[in-house]
């Protein structure tokens, strides 16, 4: 395949990687983003001219709409669109019907890990759709997951919806972490404590894997921004009754 | 010392087990139950009679108050009170004011760790008192944490915070897990992928412990109760304002 032949739509610290590692497995890929940046293409119609697969790396259903509309006017019939995205299975497969209506191809390929798993290709990821269309995606997803986990789910729907609840899994843990470390600031205890006690408990992989930057009380510079899970819990808590507790954990990341 | 100076007061499953570890170690308690059992003192104050500890192995506070007045009926002056129970930090100092009040020393030592923790000494104590009556209430709590952890973390009322930390992160794995399982049946995501999606992210630790359960769905028989655990996150909710994590999941486990 030329070099040329795959784009990234969307160049945020998640897309930036996955560029950075198709160039580095030698497909090096058209890109494009919102903001203008060197060597990037003028728009997603651009990048997706003479593209056979466009990579979508947006922050939610509405961005991929807004750029599948733009990558629509460039792409030729039968361009593989590969969104991925974290967003309702509903809105993945609105998002396919779109695709399909413009005469591309979909599938779903959201995402489990963070930037530095994308350096060492670990990221874990599900990968919904068509048969013969997730096939022909491998060739990009596998980049990213040979060290990790790259599971087909079945159809479009299906590979967003186990990444919900994925996420839903993270995201209140990451609201636990974050209520524990109020409720021993209210009662008292030490922080070292309260870290020391959660690591040891039923929290750990997620208070461990953040423990550097607890223990300095450090936010900002966050893998997996929280604004990124805080909507990925209003997608779960919103579209789903009876979950009172995605739904505080939603109101509680959000502030 | 001889093999009655120590009594057991709760013969709950966890009681039960603590007596019996007591026993194998060659100091077998006196125990004493609400419901009767063969071999048990008719009253804690019979329970009390003699015993230079006592160890409360109860719910709540509630019950910890009704069962130490009757304790102080039985006995000796300057016996040791070693409070296992999960309660809140002022709960816990009004017990210690009370056992004071009688003539009675005081040690909250909550225990971090289920049943078969018990069996193999792997329990986590936190012990909270004054550090001559804590280093005296080790005679028992070393038995059940000699391969596992015994923490002095202050006076009254540090070692029951650091508890409900621990529980609180607990609860809201509880709370977590049981919520993505709701979420993956809403969106009819076969229930051993949810299982097996979360289990390999970062509420992992609950879920893998869970595991055999879980794939039987089978609840009754849990080696901490759901009850319990609903208790002492409300407890941790009703005590402290802008819990919003806490005090869905206190609901939440509470149906």
């Amino acid at each position: 395949m030329s070099a040329a032949d795959v784009a990234v739509c969307g160049l945020g610290r998640m897309g930036t990687a996955l560029a950075e590692a198709l160039a580095e497995a030698g497909t090096a890929p058209v890109t494009w983003n919102r903001t203008p940046g060197p060597g990037a293409a003028a728009s997603p119609a651009e990048a997706a001219r003479g593209a056979r697969i466009v990579v979508l790396v947006l922050f939610d259903a509405a961005a991929s709409h807004d750029v599948l509309a733009q990558v629509r006017e460039g792409a030729a019939p039968g361009t593989l669109v590969v969104n991925c995205a974290t967003v309702a299975p509903g809105e993945s497969r609105a998002l396919a019907d779109e695709a399909e209506a413009g005469g591309l191809r979909y599938v779903e390929a959201p995402l489990i890990g963070s930037v530095p798993k994308v350096r060492e290709g670990g990221l874990r990821v599900l990968a919904g759709g068509a048969p013969e269309d997730v096939a022909e995606a491998e060739r990009v997803l596998r980049v990213w997951s040979r060290t990790g986990e790259l599971r087909r789910t079945g159809p479009v729907g299906s590979a967003t919806a186990l990444k919900l609840v994925a996420n839903l899994g993270l995201g209140l843990a990451a609201a636990g972490l974050r209520e524990a470390l109020a409720y021993g600031a209210a009662l008292g205890v030490p922080r070292a404590d309260v870290i020391a006690t959660l690591a040891a408990g039923h929290l750990a992989p997620f208070v461990v894997a953040k423990g550097e930057r607890l223990a300095r009380e450090e936010y900002g510079h966050a893998d997996f921004t929280v604004a990124a899970l805080a909507k990925d819990l209003r997608l779960v808590a919103s579209q789903t009754p009876g979950l009172p507790v995605a739904h505080a954990a939603a109101g509680l990341l959000a502030r």
